[in-house]
């Protein structure tokens, strides 16, 4: 998917927001725990549930690989589902991956040719090559670590550079859209930090920005819009606890879908 | 593994090498194409043609990951092999994981508990609660990025700190050592960056030290042991494609294993 596509989709659908399918085997609803591929039927009532709210599903990979072979399987299972089902949602691998230019290249294999996710976050420490061979296929996308919702975020994010007075992620921000444009190229901003999400917008105006943080994590959707959206939205909001486990009964779904709806209605007055 | 018994074992084998199995379907001999577990059957063989001569087996997790579940499995069934076969031996995931704290509990549980590996290579970016998870796992090792091999390691690892003119990478081991000391924690130092390793002694002496980039990226042993060695020897030195790729008949492993010898006889002579 494109960024016009990708942004054609959020003015359809009258919504920017991801469904993180942060799907753990303690907490998914109990009659789950029989079935044959626990996750990916916990997954496919979550996204039956939910498909025409959201714009994209993120998948966290540490939850299917704590499941061993049998949660990657569900892992691969899941987005299969959506690609044949649900045509045009965006999905995002959320691995964190990055490493030396020829591991890095297995991984975007992994993800990109393998799996067939449409996005992959990624870790910047290790520079341009760890990043490069991601950038190499068509109508997939980096979605960069650029200054993330948690609290350690302070402890290397915030360094400052004695060069030019900027904190590391703006550095990061600005050496890495050297490498690919918005046509290529995301970054994951928190929301529990949204205030800066005015500077970072001065030096990436155009690029999708990811932003976990919303719900369990603390972040406003109403601050993030304030200081985040630009043209072509430009935010892909991602929700994950608040709605997949916002019950644990049978009802679950349902419940889950009350709770995207809201945000979605939020999104939707946003947009216009 | 504790730090005394890794001492142990280097000094038992006289030697502080680190096998790579960075096993990949494109490279390895093209009779195990055809075997129901390729990359295991082809790591069985350089597993036991090098055991006596390693003190420790690197998995890097993207080779693995790019032959989807059944890669997984086989990544799985390696660590197994060893354990049960060559128990004594140190084996580290080279994931490269982190993220927020309920998700790094996932891969620590992941690699960890589920897979039993005994360490796990992390990147740093997100600070210390996307480390804190790993570090509460008895015996079990953080493997933490700091100085890496790789050309891009110079873009944001050498940004140089305002506050105390120190670069990044010197700030994420002198941070880093406050969440866990010698006996849990380790650090990736690449081995094209030896003389830095001087500078990074006089932060952390007691460290064990992993240093990837002895061979195919063309880092010297012998400087690493000049300005790295310390009294428990600190050193886990690593080789990959050197040793496992060294011939691409059936005569691979008598092949890997003279690689292999090669770099044991200078160790035990550098740690005597």
């Amino acid at each position: 998917m494109n960024y016009l596509e990708l942004f054609e989709k959020i003015k359809q659908k009258g919504s920017f927001l991801c469904v993180g399918l942060d799907s753990d085997m303690c907490k998914i609803p109990a009659h789950f725990q029989t079935a044959r591929h626990p996750l990916f039927s916990f997954n496919k009532e979550i996204i039956d549930a939910t498909h025409d709210l959201a714009i994209a599903y993120k998948l966290n990979t540490a939850f299917y690989e704590s499941a061993g072979q049998e949660g990657w399987n569900n892992l691969c299972m899941t987005i299969h589902y959506i690609k044949d089902k649900y045509p045009g949602i965006f999905i995002i691998a959320d691995a964190k991956r990055g490493d030396i230019g020829n591991t890095s290249k297995m991984y975007a294999d992994a993800f990109f040719s393998e799996m067939d996710a449409d996005a992959l976050t990624i870790a910047p420490y290790m520079g341009e090559d760890s990043v490069a061979p991601f950038l190499d296929y068509e109508n997939k996308w980096v979605v960069l670590l650029a200054l993330t919702s948690n609290k350690g975020s302070s402890d290397f994010q915030m360094v400052v550079n004695k060069e030019n007075d900027k904190p590391l992620y703006q550095i990061v921000i600005e050496q890495s859209k050297k490498w690919a444009d918005h046509n290529k190229m995301m970054y994951v901003v928190g929301a529990t930090k949204a205030e800066m999400l005015k500077d970072i917008r001065k030096i990436i105006p155009e690029h999708f920005l990811l932003i976990p943080g919303v719900g369990a994590q603390g972040g406003s959707l109403k601050k993030v819009a304030e200081y985040g959206l630009n043209s072509h939205c430009g935010l892909i909001v991602n929700s994950s606890r608040g709605i997949i486990y916002a019950d644990s009964t049978n009802k679950f779904a349902d419940k889950a879908r009350e709770k995207a709806r809201v945000l979605q209605k939020e999104m939707n007055i946003i947009l216009h």
